[in-house]
C-alpha cells in the first residue's frame, strides 16, 4: 500500500497550472503516463530549470534567465521608444501582432492603493532613471483599459510630461472584426467620441 | 544572448500536454513565473517521479507505481466481480462515478487489427489466466460503445462462455438528463431496442 499514490498527486500537482481542473488534469496525466512519458520527463527538466533560474531583466524588468532580457540586449531594437505594459505576458503578446520595434518596460500590476501597488512596486524609479538618461522620445502606453489600467497610464504619462517625453496611449474601441451589436457599451462609447476621419 | 531561451523552451514543453496550444502554454507558463515558483517546482518534481516510477499492475495492468495496485491489494474489495476496461483512466471514472466495488481489468486499447492491436498487445492471456482461477463469477464489459469497443466486448464475452462465466455488459442507452432531440440516432435507435419494463 502507498501513501496517496504519485498518480494521485500527479493530478493534484497538475491542477496548480491556469485554466486546469481535477478533470483536465487526469487526462494529462494518463496522456503523459500511456503516450508520452519523454515530453513529461522534458517539461518536468524545463520546469525547474525556468523556477530556479528565471528572473526580471535589469532594465526593463520582464521574465528572463539572462541578467538582460533579449529585447533590452537587441542593438536592433529602437532605444528611442519605450513601450510601458502591465505584464511580461504583453511584451510577448505585443512582440507577436505588432511590428513594435521599441523596447518594454513592466510594471508588474497596476496602480491599485488598495492593494498595496503603489510607485515602488511598480518600478516607477527605475523608469524615471530610464527616462532621465536622455535616450527616450516617446513612451507608449499600454497598460490595460481598465480604470486602474488608465489611472496608470495617466500617472506614468504626467512623468513624461515632467521630462518632457511625448507620451502616446494606445487606440481603444471596437475590435478589429466585431461585430457592433456584441460590444460592450463603454467599448462603443468611446469607440464613438475617439472616431477619426475616413 | 541565449539560445532560444528558456521561457520559450518552457512554453513549448507545456504544449506537450493534451488541449495545451500556445496560448495556454504561455498563460500556464507566466503564472507559475509570476505567481506560483513553489507550485511550478512542485510539479516538475512529481512529473519527474511519476515518469519514472509508474509502471503498470501485475493483476489488472492499470496504471501504479507498487507491483500491486491499491484496487487489487485491497481485501474488501470483491475478487468475484472483474470489470474490463480499455484505459486506465476509466478505472478512475468507475470508481469515482459508480459504488463498484470489484476488480478491473486494463486492456490498454481495444481490438483493432489493422492498428496491430490484437489479443497479445490487450492482455487476453493474463486475463484468461485469471478467469481459469475459478474466483471470478462474473466479467462486467466496460469497453466504450464503438464498434471496436463493442467487438471487443464480444470477443471477452466468448472467452467468459468457455470458462462458463457469466458476462453483463454496462447499459448504453439515452444520458440522465439527456434530451432526446439532442441525442445521436445510434443512440436513440439502441435506447428503444433496450427499452424496459416501467
Ligand atoms: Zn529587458
Ligand atoms: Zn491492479
Amino acid at each position: 500500500m502507498q501513501n496517496p499514490g504519485l498518480l494521485k498527486e500527479l493530478i493534484q500537482s497538475l491542477c496548480c497550472l491556469p485554466g486546469v481542473g481535477q478533470k483536465s488534469a487526469q487526462r494529462m496525466a494518463f496522456h503523459l503516463l500511456q503516450r508520452n512519458r519523454d515530453g513529461g520527463r522534458q517539461l518536468s527538466r524545463v520546469l525547474s530549470q525556468a523556477m530556479d533560474n528565471i528572473g526580471y531583466c535589469r532594465d526593463c524588468r520582464t521574465l528572463t534567465e539572462a541578467e538582460v532580457c533579449e529585447v533590452c540586449a537587441n542593438p536592433q531594437r529602437d532605444d528611442a521608444v519605450l513601450c510601458i505594459v502591465e505584464s511580461a505576458a504583453d511584451v510577448w503578446v505585443i512582440d507577436q501582432a505588432t511590428s513594435f520595434k521599441g523596447k518594454y518596460f513592466v510594471l508588474h500590476g497596476r496602480l491599485s492603493p488598495l492593494d498595496g501597488m503603489g510607485p515602488d512596486q511598480l518600478g516607477i524609479d527605475l523608469l524615471e532613471q530610464r527616462l532621465a538618461s536622455g535616450v527616450i522620445k516617446e513612451i507608449i502606453l499600454a497598460t490595460n483599459s481598465t480604470i486602474e489600467g488608465q489611472a496608470t497610464a495617466h500617472f506614468i504619462g504626467e512623468i513624461a510630461n515632467k521630462f518632457h517625453i511625448r507620451a502616446t496611449r494606445i487606440a481603444h474601441g471596437v475590435p478589429m472584426g466585431g461585430e457592433l451589436e456584441f460590444i460592450d457599451s463603454g467599448t462603443l462609447s468611446h469607440a464613438f467620441n475617439d472616431r477619426r476621419e475616413f
